[in-house]
């Protein structure tokens, strides 16, 4: 078995991996680095306009060079986040393979390749259940176990090969309570373990923070709390802004709603993620009265808006500050809107911490409170494992070996040092890898 | 009217008000300033034999010179945090007024003063529930309103005079959705402010950080799921400290058990406040098996629980490291007890930021992971109101004037500069007071 | 006495102040807001083409509208930084007064002013140096005192009018062993002291940081350490980036090279100010081989030293990672040069703590690592004072009154908390103002 | 060829390390854990009342277990800093062999065990200067290099085997302007390289932190400039407190005197590094009017001080606010002395970061800051290596296996990482061992 790094082992993004067994191969998400993507769209049309060649050679897309010509049997993307799907329409095209992911992972990905103009591909794109295994080839099944993150149905991938099964789990957290799905098969998570597993790649993200990561039970709370406060003012317009592939918190931020004000979701991006969710009944979405997501709705939706700001609670992109989605916009003043001392904007989210987001967001908070706007941030909690979830999911698995993966060298080593709390050793039975990486075994 | 700025002013701790009218005095609150107590009991019977003077010098107790041979008419107490009553033993007496707070609150007082070895002060405990109001001179109506904090029964202190009603407000959070007692009166509140309120003092230990404090259902959630996460594990002890007067944190931490594991509350401190809560019905405690607080029965129980961990849950002291408690003894090895591999250690509190508890708090956690017990913090959330919780109040309470209380400068001045976004001045209508001052109005 | 605070009382930035005395006004500063520059200049030529009103809207210039009309009788710029002169060419032509400064910052502001084209302006420029006076109308005389900062010729501004003394300090440290220039003429401080201030107008941005700021001595004995550490490896090109203004620094760059490597200094902030002080003899540049400030001419040098990097010392623009700046732009590889494994960037300066510069230096350093180059940050001090500074000049000026200026208002608020333990109060004798207060005194 | 890591490897403290070749052994350094030693001593004389089996046990001493029985040939002390020499007095004479370091190592080793009743075991110490190589049985010669660090007479012990030379370093700096002593020996660690080095141990306390450590000259300059402004102010006391062990920086605190005010040194700990220094002409003391190490002494030093503040320099322990040392008795008033408004305190040191120290040290500033003291903190630079000094290191070294040494996991992991930067392998050819760890090669 060979196993190639090929992204997200030197970054937080563009996650991209894969497994090869007697000559074929199946390769694990297909990400992009979305800070960059946003530095490059900063200017205009400028991503669709540059070649595949360049934007790998930029560090947008992870460099795959090393798969050319090898027989890919199957992409399996883990769940829908663009740093794990979204170099699909550049990359895919030349494995010629199935596309495999949940149901709802599956809609993302063909909205995705149909935005950017390589619709054939969907024709690619397979769903496959939590909980069913497909046959791929000879020498691999695949499985997908039901897991819990921020977005609908993420799942385990555990690839059983005629050497051994490779769970790979990236992104997950353990959420016992979640608001939109179950929670973690624990009790298939368990028989994998018993029946062995020869290699895990685990997400490093928070690896290095102590504890649990807090359910999305508490982010539910947290949100009906602060929503409930900003509607006893009673004047003024609620904006909330969230993650806008994270349907629970949208599901959340709706129900604490309660049928009080009109919803008005304003952003092409929040609309690539709600409407599979509400086709697949995931989200209810009764209670929104306008949908918009080019920039002539958004303007009617905001005029519309903005002439009985009390009413309405708008729900829309920008938590991160981007300089093109809806809510810079609205601080900008590029549309007929003013936001006044009366209003209130709640980012259900905390701010990815690389630089361009931290300037862009920065900068939008200033926008936002020199024309008065009362700002309520962080009301969030992660989706990302934490290091006793980690030690949870690895005494759980029992892997021979572990790569800790979506990280720098400093997440990555954070894990591994764990792992040696474990037991595992470090370049040994732990492996820190980084983007180019190839592990026999 | 003349107010009195004697404790808190200068730091957080040691709290203590007063407010003069034609010759009257009311005194709200009389704290200790707890890490010094600490330091000074670090050494063992340290405090009772030190005197009153020196406790003063030393800052632990608040400096009531200025107030020595004035004609006071009453203490009020807003709540039974120490840092808030715990003065009550030494410095009362030589006043020969009523003490005066919330039923809870006048429980606590009681014990304080008998553990103190002043009992005959508690002839001087007078009750008066949240809602009502006691005349108490010729220029004094005290009244308390409903408040939410991290004890029971906390109270907004209006004191009603003949030149005007200063308002008290010093702890509190904005509490929605309490899990025990009631959310903040807000009614009456509006109702005082509409009134007319001459003078607020309003704590300062959060003006500083944005947003609002979740409320106590958040941390509810939380326990519940590190809890029962903990218990999934099947072996070992389970150990979760936190406040001791924090009976909701309590009564989280007793219902997540759902009757589980045999329970054991072990530490002098805790009793303090749980037995009065449990007298008067704010906590179920027929799962707790087990009470301890004299060294004694603390060994005993430790004795009996070391024999099958696996069927217990310890509520215990010392989530502050503080040395004497439970759970550093237990992390020493003083009684016939020891840590072991499976054993687990939930804090359900933040470490109080001065340089004693950070460095206890580091020397516990040291001693407990050299053992391997696995360790989970800060399952918790404040019990302190955030920026946008207090400009709330400001609005509700339309003050004429402000004195930021209970802060060293710097949180003193980030009240004061909230109040300058809400129209006041500083300097004039928004006053930083410190210890000593004196305000004529 | 009226006093006007138009520009840095709410911002790091955008300086700018006014006396007004029985209707003649003297205004203190003319500055521009640098990160905001930054952010607009990053489209192009966007600052050229945008108008004055605009960029008073957009917070680029301050808002000098309350002075429109007025009998200005002088323009007095304390020192030749962008943030204290660079609103000249837009705001002063309306005044038609003089623009007063040492004989340094006046030929920056010459520079400034052509390169603006607005070269008419130049007339009014009229140098005054340290230790002298100028009559300026019936009622101000303007003294300049010998002050140290982080250019050259910077003075402490007191304007002596028929109502008092005004001090304007803003800004400066107090090195005792300059490299460059005399220290500050203590002598006269203490006798503006005794003579009677009537307001001291004093700078914040280190205020609320501890001790005393380290000599430029500090700096240039770690430049020289770093330099020829960096020469030790042999191989490579070195670069070096500051402040284009920090002429002192630049010093110590070329004397720490010892006429070892041929030296080439690239870009056009850096002539604007090298320039002038070649002229005056305050830098001696006879070890630059090459200085280029046009695209066309950095190209050029760039081409020729990267036939023999291991040659050449390159002093570049670029250390806040500006994107069009020179290091950038190599950094980008936008000219016919590379960087390798064995170049050396030396960062002579800290990042200025605004989030637009963290991004871009965040960039720049992550292109720089890729590309192999070893990075050393930080090697710097500060130019401006300190609390204990602060406290040294308080203690020197023993002013009637106090405006702290150059901060937002935690900045101020530090200064003035300083002040507090210096016996003066808060809304009295200190005041914390906002751009457009006016004072009257 | 066996390598022990016994100490040092899971903390910063109590080193030691062990080579073994042919059933001859070689120990490397005998360091205690000085903040625990703190804590301990914080009760009075505990720490020579507790066995040495109980220390080891409590993690004050190094567990040298493994050795016991095995013939160890010599033990070779790199510096006299106490975490690398302190254990000798109570592991040493067990090994009954040479114990060999720098003369000025020596000369502190023999006060070391003379101050705790084992002066028999000077005979063993074997004083050997820098640039020498000793024989010290058939499989060992050690070779002492000239080194920087934070005292005198630092070396890189060079251990030259029948299988091959371990280079043991452990601490240093590259300072190349020391202020005391030659700057290192840059040829002979070149030399090494060139032979070929076996084993690199390698102190790892900043490998984490970027670019190089600044020389021992800018504290120089600053420690001048600081004192000097003091000086300024002619009233008052001026307290200087530095390590005890720092030659360098004393002379500069002496030096920068310039004979203006008598000097008096407070301290026990400081005499132990000081009359060493003075006896072999490494610092000048003619200007130390009064020297006084007991507590009598002290006491009457400071009495005589109290009745002329302003004439004196008082060079003292206590920096890291140690409740027994000068500076903290002082602060507490314990003897006839009283701080007043006119006094200095200059901390030319950095609190290491230790809960413990960061508790005692706050408490310090607070007893010194209640009493009107000016505080000057943090006029000190590191004499521990930084990342790109320690890349010099192992370009010049050139090693085929590094073990990176002196701190907790974290720290190793930054070195090892560095090596790795550098073409190392974790787990293969850079090891992050821990305490206990035995590695043959």
């Amino acid at each position: 078995m060979r196993f190639f790094a090929i992204g997200g082992y030197n970054e937080v993004g563009k996650n991209m991996s894969a497994v090869e067994v007697n000559g074929e191969v199946v390769i694990c998400d297909m990400g992009v680095q979305v800070d960059k993507l946003i530095e490059i769209e900063g200017g205009g049309d400028e991503y669709r306009k540059t070649s595949t060649h360049k934007l790998v050679q930029l560090g947008v897309l992870p460099d795959d060079k090393v798969l050319h010509g090898k027989k890919v049997v199957a992409i399996v993307i883990g769940h829908a986040h663009l740093d794990h799907c979204d170099a699909v329409p550049r990359l895919a095209e030349r494995y010629r393979c199935p596309i495999i992911g949940t149901p709802y992972t599956c809609e993302v990905i063909k909205r995705v390749v149909r935005d950017e103009d390589v619709p054939h591909i969907r024709k690619h794109v397979q769903p496959l259940n939590a909980g069913e295994v497909a046959v791929l080839s000879r020498n691999f099944e695949v499985e997908l176990v039901n897991m819990t993150h921020s977005i609908p149905q993420s799942a385990l991938v555990a690839l059983h090969t005629s050497e051994g099964t490779v769970v790979y789990l990236n992104d997950y957290k353990l959420d016992n309570t979640p608001t939109l799905g179950e929670k973690p098969d624990y009790k298939r998570i368990k028989e994998l373990g018993k029946n062995g597993v020869k290699i895990l790649v685990i997400e490093s993200v928070r690896a290095g923070e102590p504890g649990h990561t807090p359910s999305e039970m508490v982010a539910k709370v947290m949100v009906k709390d602060t929503l409930r406060k900003a509607y006893e003012q009673r004047r003024g317009l609620v904006v909330a802004s969230t993650f806008a592939s994270h349907i629970a918190r949208l599901k959340a931020i709706i129900e604490s709603n309660k049928g009080e004000r009109k919803i008005a979701m304003l952003g092409r991006s929040l609309m690539e993620y709600v409407e599979p969710a509400r086709e697949m009944r995931l989200l209810e979405t009764d209670e929104i009265v306008i949908m918009a997501k080019k920039r002539r709705g958004v303007a009617a939706a905001l005029e519309k808006i903005s002439r009985s700001k009390d009413d309405w609670l708008v729900i829309t992109t920008g938590h991160q500050g981007e300089p093109k989605a809806v809510l810079s916009r609205m601080a900008r003043q590029e549309h007929a809107f003013k936001f006044g001392k009366d209003d209130q904007v709640i980012f259900s989210s905390d701010v990815v911490p690389v630089p361009i987001n931290m300037a862009n967001r920065s900068e939008l908070q200033r926008l936002l409170k020199n024309q008065g706007v009362r700002i309520f941030d962080g009301v969030h909690v992660s989706g990302h494992a934490k290091r006793e979830d980690d030690r949870d999911m690895i005494r759980m698995l029992q892997p021979e070996m572990i790569f800790p993966s979506h990280g720098d060298k400093e997440k990555l080593l954070a894990l591994a040092s764990l792992a040696e709390e474990e037991g595992y050793k470090i370049g040994h039975t732990v492996r820190v890898l980084h983007n180019g990486a190839i592990v026999d075994r």
